[in-house]
């Protein structure tokens, strides 16, 4: 590993980065520009599994469109490889807690990423994607005294508890 | 990007890791070190504005100060730039956990921090801060069977479980 | 703080990652390279040390090597200092959910690590380790409507969750 190797390193967290902002964020334009077009995806151990940037995308936005779907995704732990001239792979732990509103459930859960990155003319994409989970648990929303203060939509990202 | 961009990246990375650090562990004199004489701060969508490093450590302390009050501040995801000499900003992602003791209840969320840094001749400081919520929730201490079992303060750190 | 610098820095965060990976994979002959032979652990504020490689990874067997040990660990915020030629020093922040099948309970936390290490000519290995809880709870699993959906060993890593 060179010091050369770590620009290289350091711009392919950075896309991983802006994926999970955009998932959480909601940008969908913008989380395109995160794949390859013939990029392949395959979460959950394969259970939600996609061919292409526009079928990735497609997924993202039906499973994690709506204002009441709020998440928080996390990723750590980056094994970045570089593999050859312009190719990489990279192990990640997730740790994502999303509260689905139209369900009344939280889902929380932990797994680990395995990724493959191609350098094209646009920078470091991410080609191939996927997770296989150490866990998932789920519970309702309606807990005694639980209550939901702040969203990014429908509080402007302030929280509405007592100052 | 260069090897010597990266250097200055680490460095813009260690004051925010110094800052979430002395947070958790309640280092006032030391969080005083992270920021600018004249940075401000914007923290839940603005909910709580601050003008200057004193206001800002005034009111970290007077949120944060008691040992009933156990945090945990994680940031994630850093987007860093550098914008010129010796100025740089970023997005983070934040997620935390608060036991509030005096109240009784819990608060966690997520959110997305908005910074901005200079160079002083002291090293990278904060000179704008301020975060925006995906979501925040609170729930009550006393839950069924749920207890705390260690605390930086109360137990030196080391947990009350059966071995 | 050189680019080289940079390049050992990043090799001993990438010691640390594939040891919290381990630790969640249950990985333990893998986890073994981690350390140097005569590394010593202190966790949870001393209440668990182990003096040595051997009696480290045999900790960690007894403790989560059952497949109804569902855990997850994170650190973030790494502070690493090179001390000298070949040494070096770190703090990180840890969070960590486990839910232990066996007892019914789930255990979360978030603790600070202060770790050491030495580049062996096998590469950076962990020669000290240990953290303090900032705060640990405990809860049970069995609660209104709460349910496990996924397991790396039970479900192959896949959620069990209706489509």
């Amino acid at each position: 590993m060179t010091p050369d190797d770590l620009v290289e390193i350091e711009a392919i967290k950075r896309v991983k980065y802006k994926y999970v902002r955009c998932l959480d964020q909601k940008l969908w334009d913008e989380i395109a520009e995160c794949f390859t077009a013939d990029a392949v995806a395959s979460y959950s151990g394969g259970k939600y599994s996609y061919d292409g940037r526009e079928a990735i995308v497609g997924f993202l936005v039906r499973s994690m469109g709506d204002e009441t779907f709020l998440s928080s995704h996390r990723v750590h732990h980056p094994e970045v490889d570089l593999t050859g001239p312009g190719t990489a792979e990279a192990t990640w732990a997730l740790e994502d807690t999303v509260l689905v509103g139209a369900f009344g459930v939280m889902v929380r859960g932990a797994a680990f990423y395995e990724d493959e990155y191609v350098k094209t003319a646009d920078g470091w994409r991410i080609s191939r994607t996927g997770y296989k989970r150490t866990f998932e648990e789920i519970e309702p929303l309606d807990r005694p005294g639980r209550k939901l203060t702040a969203s990014w939509w429908a509080t402007g990202g302030q929280s509405e508890l007592p100052a």
